[in-house]
C-alpha cells in the first residue's frame, strides 16, 4: 500500500507518520511506500518501507498532478492555512484551502476517469469544528447546520461538500473528520487563540508559568493528539458503505470547562503545579473563544467506531506518557 | 437605481423583469436602469427607464468584469445549470454554478476593494431546497444541515457558504433564498422530474390530458411564481442587519400531497377537469421524488416578512389570474 500525506510537516502529520512507521501496515495491508508532502520539507523518519519527502505548494498549477502521478492508494489531506491566517489573508486562505483542495479532488477525478474507475483511492480529509457557527444548541448534533463564522470554516465546509459529491459520483472514496481542539499540543506556546487550552497544562507540568486569558467557566471540546491519529487511521480503514452519503463526521471528544481542566491537572500533579497558572484576562481571546462550539453529541462517529478519551485526566495522562516519557 | 439580473431569460427572471417594469421603483428608489443578462439574449420589455439586454456565458474569463463594469446597485443572481443537467454534465455544472458564481463574487470584491468599500451592492442569490438531502425530519427546520445528494445541490450549498463569507467580510451585502418548487409553472410540459406537479394542474385547466407518474400520497413543497417574484423583491430590500450572519433562508411555501393538489383542482374546476389526469407510474420519477424534501418550518423567513400562499387552492387561483387571464 502506497500512502500519501499532504500536510505531513504539521504536528498531527508528524504523529501520523510515526505511527505508520511503527505499525508498517494499515489494517491488514503492509505499507510499501509513504510519501510525505508539505510546503516545507517534512522530516524523514527511518522506516522499513520506501519513504520519500516532497516540498511544494500543493495548490500551484500542476502540483496535484505531480503529487498523484504514482496513484497512491490512500491520501491523507491534512494541509490547510489555519484559522487566523485565513482570516487575515483572504486570498491565501481561499487559494490553499479551497482551490488547493478542489484541484486535488479534480486530479483524482481525472485519474479515476482515465482508468475507467479502476483508480479510486480512499481520501481522508481533516475538517474542523470551525464549520459550525453560533448560536449553538447546548450540544451540537450530527444534523446541525454548517454556518461558519470564519473564512477558514467556510473553506472547510466547502471541502466537506466537495468530498461528499465527488464520493457520491464514485471518483474517489472520501471520509472527512472534524477534529476537536487537539489538547495537549506538544511544543512551545503559539499565538493561536486556542493555545491556552494546551499551555495551561503543558507549561505547569514542565515547571513553567502559563497564562490563562479566559474565565474558568469557558467550556470547550478536546481530544488528545493520540486520538487525532487514531481518528485518521480509523477513517482510512472504515467501510465507506457504512458511512453513507454524509461523508464528514464530527469526531468524539471531551467537553469540559477550563476549571475542570485545572482540577484534572491538580488531581494528577498537585497544587504546586496548578499554582503556575496565572490569570490574565485578554478581551480579544475571550471574544474569539466565546464564538466556539462547547459540546457535541458525536453519535454517528461513535456508532462507526471512532473513539476518544472519556475525561480530561486521560488527556493529561496521554500527554505525560507520549511527550514527557511518563 | 441600476439593477442587474443574471439569468433573466428564465421563467422567474422574466416575471421579475415584468414586475420591475410595472413598478418602476424598488422600495422608495426609482429604477433608472435595468440590465438583463442570460446565456441567450433576454426578451426586451418596454420600460420607462433605460433597459439593456446582454447575452454571454457569465462564467467565461472576463465576463463578470464586463457585467459589473457599471457597478449595478442591486444584482439578482438567478443563473444556474439546472439539477438534471448538472448531474449529467459534471464539468458544466461546476463551471457555471460554482466557478461562475465565485468569479462573480470575486469581481464584486475587487470593485469593493478598489473603491475602499464604497461599492457594496445587495446581491440576491437564488438557492434551492436541493441543498438538503435525506433522511429528513418531518419538517425541515432552519437549523437542519445542508447535506445535498446532487451536484446541483452541492453547488448551491457552496454558493450559500461563499455568499455568507463575502457578506461577513463586507465585500457585498448578500441574501440567499431557497425557493420551493415553483408551481404552477406556465408553459409547456418539460422533462424535469418535478414537471408533473405543475402539469397535473396546468394541462387539465387548458383542456389537455396530464400524466401523473407518482402516487397521490407524495408530499411536496410549493410556492407560486408570483410568490417567487415577491421573495426576490423582499430579499432585495430587506434590512441586512436583521438577517444576521446566516444569509440564506428557506422560503415559506405550501406543503401538500399530490392528492391534496388534485382535490384543490376539483374544488376550483370540477370533476370533468380532474378527469383529465391519467395515472401512469414512472419508477425513475418515483425514485427521484422520493429523495426530495416534503415540508419546511420556514420560521426565520416568515419572521423576516417573507410571505407565500397558505394553501394550494390559492396557488391554482394565482395561475388562473396570472396566466389564464382569469
Amino acid at each position: 500500500m502506497h500512502i500519501l500525506i499532504i500536510g505531513a510537516a504539521g504536528m498531527v502529520g508528524r504523529k501520523l507518520t510515526n505511527r505508520l512507521v511503527a505499525d508498517a501496515q494499515l489494517g491488514e495491508a503492509p505499507i510499501t511506500r509513504l510519501t510525505l508532502h508539505d510546503v516545507i520539507e517534512p522530516a524523514r523518519v527511518e522506516a522499513s518501507f520506501t519513504m520519500e519527502t516532497r516540498a511544494s505548494d500543493f495548490s500551484a498549477a500542476g502540483e496535484a498532478k505531480r503529487l498523484l502521478a504514482d496513484k497512491p492508494d490512500l491520501i491523507f489531506h491534512l494541509a490547510a492555512i489555519v484559522s487566523g491566517e485565513a482570516e487575515d489573508d483572504f486570498d491565501k486562505g481561499y487559494r490553499i484551502n479551497l482551490n488547493g483542495t478542489w484541484s486535488l479532488f479534480e486530479e483524482i477525478r481525472a485519474l479515476n476517469r482515465a482508468s475507467a474507475g479502476a483508480y479510486k483511492p480512499r481520501v481522508v480529509f481533516t475538517s474542523s469544528t470551525g464549520v459550525f457557527g453560533g448560536p449553538y444548541p447546548p450540544r451540537i448534533m450530527d444534523e446541525f447546520l454548517q454556518a461558519p463564522l470564519t473564512s477558514y470554516g467556510t473553506q472547510k465546509a466547502i471541502g466537506e461538500l466537495l468530498l461528499a459529491d465527488y464520493t457520491r459520483k464514485g471518483f474517489f472514496d472520501g471520509i472527512g473528520i472534524r477534529l476537536p481542539t487537539i489538547c495537549v499540543r506538544p511544543g512551545k506556546p503559539n499565538k493561536a487563540a486556542s493555545g491556552f487550552f494546551s499551555s495551561i497544562i503543558r507549561e505547569p507540568l514542565a515547571g513553567l508559568e502559563a497564562v490563562l486569558p479566559v474565565s474558568e467557566d469557558v467550556r470547550h471540546w478536546h481530544a488528545s493528539p493520540r486520538s487525532a491519529v487514531a481518528f485518521l487511521l480509523h477513517a482510512a480503514t472504515i467501510n465507506g458503505d457504512a458511512v453513507g452519503p454524509r461523508r464528514t463526521l464530527s469526531m468524539p471528544g471531551v467537553s469540559c470547562t477550563v476549571g475542570e481542566q485545572i482540577e484534572a491537572l491538580r488531581n494528577i500533579a498537585g497544587d504546586a503545579v496548578v499554582a503556575r497558572i496565572r490569570r490574565e484576562p485578554d478581551e480579544k481571546i475571550i471574544r474569539i473563544v466565546d464564538g466556539w462550539p462547547r459540546d457535541f453529541d458525536a453519535r454517528r462517529a461513535l456508532s462507526l467506531g471512532f473513539k476518544a478519551e472519556s475525561n480530561f485526566e486521560d488527556i493529561i495522562r496521554i500527554h505525560i506518557a507520549d511527550e514527557l516519557r511518563g
